[in-house]
């Protein structure tokens, strides 16, 4: 099987993905909150572009969670801090979800057969279950603002690093460039992370304990799952 | 100084390019061909994309030099190998080039204030000019099929290693990632670039004498300049 990577959500197109399956990376922080709201019980999450979309589906069963700017969004019960999406908050809830890149990156994949929500939480997981499944894979990169970013290009070489270990893959030279750089820091990642572009951003926003958070590697066993709008 | 460093020629945007200087680099192997043509003493380099407008400028004072799919074109002079552009050949000439990557890369930055041509052989010279000139840079790697190219990405982090030690710059994630690659393997390079699919490709046509050639590092202080489609 070949795992190909794509640097940012800006430079996605159908053709790369047709019959075949998508990852999506938004480390900081979409794919993080996701995981860890499918991890503490959330039944789906609804993936939106818009703020007005997400505001109008307000109720009890439902949370409203997201950002602009990194910020929580007014109207909203949760930001996209995943250290907020708790069991006590989420579980058997439906969450309803837009961020700046995250959200529109899944939007934008929705030519490939399938599409896995993937992070450093659940990044062996995801690897093993790309080699089960042996499909050829498109990794891709949200990014930040439509370009490259750090913090998903690591993680996209973890996904890479522990598919590699499960069987045999074959490497666009993306996909070997960020293997490689995974490789070389993986005893501490936060040495090649700490330089991102938005990883500097979030810590300015006090957000340290969500840097921290969304570095821990292997929590859990999930791979949540992207369909018509909805992950499980 | 700001230095961005752009995957592959496909994503090049004018816009990104306005009041800045680009660096052009394809490794494998234009960028080397004509940085070594220019070292031997052709008077110039005439960048051209079409084979039949290079044939037509075929003449007593003209060396017609380039590749498809890696190998001579039919009426061409020399191949795209830079072991052939020696002193004795290309002295005082001017040498017509067209190349599948890197003479297009040329024609899709025009945009720029200024155009370099990088290769390793003239890596730190490039870095030094870039910090001297102090203005804000985009390095396009050429890639390979409109793909990016471990090589170039390689050769990429070289010039931003060597900026970096001769002045304070400021670079977007993919520059850095460039540049921390190149400084996990800076002492075995060829430890990253032999996974490349071009490095691999040219392996397997018998070209283990040019890459070996086109990874010496700084055998030059000389940095080509791309004008108005000449190269000096």
């Amino acid at each position: 099987m070949k795992i190909s990577l794509i640097p940012a959500v800006t430079y996605v197109n159908d053709d790369e993905l047709k019959g075949k399956t998508a990852v999506v990376i938004d480390v900081l922080r979409a794919t993080s909150v996701m995981t860890t709201a499918i991890i503490n019980g959330a039944s789906e999450i609804i993936a939106l572009t818009e703020v007005e979309d997400a505001l109008r589906m307000k109720d009890a069963k439902c949370i409203l969670g997201g950002e602009r700017k990194g910020l929580k969004i007014k109207g909203f019960d949760l930001s996209n801090s995943p250290l907020e999406y708790t069991r006590e908050r989420v579980e058997g809830k439906r969450v309803v979800m837009t961020t700046t890149n995250g959200t529109k990156t899944l939007n934008k994949v929705e030519a490939a057969d399938k599409i896995y929500i993937a992070c450093m939480l659940n990044g062996k997981a995801v690897g093993k279950r790309l080699v089960e499944e042996e499909k050829d894979t498109v990794i891709v990169c949200a990014g930040t603002n439509g370009k490259f970013s750090i913090d998903d290009y690591a993680c996209a070489g973890k996904i890479i690093y522990e598919a590699n270990k499960f069987g045999k893959v074959e490497l666009d030279d993306f996909a070997y460039a960020a293997f490689s750089a995974y490789n070389d820091h993986k005893d501490d990642i936060i040495s090649l992370v700490k330089n991102a572009y938005h990883y500097k951003y979030l810590l300015s926003l006090g957000l340290g304990e969500d840097l921290k958070y969304c570095f821990k590697e292997d929590i859990s066993d999930l791979v949540p799952e992207y369909k018509s709008g909805r992950i499980k």
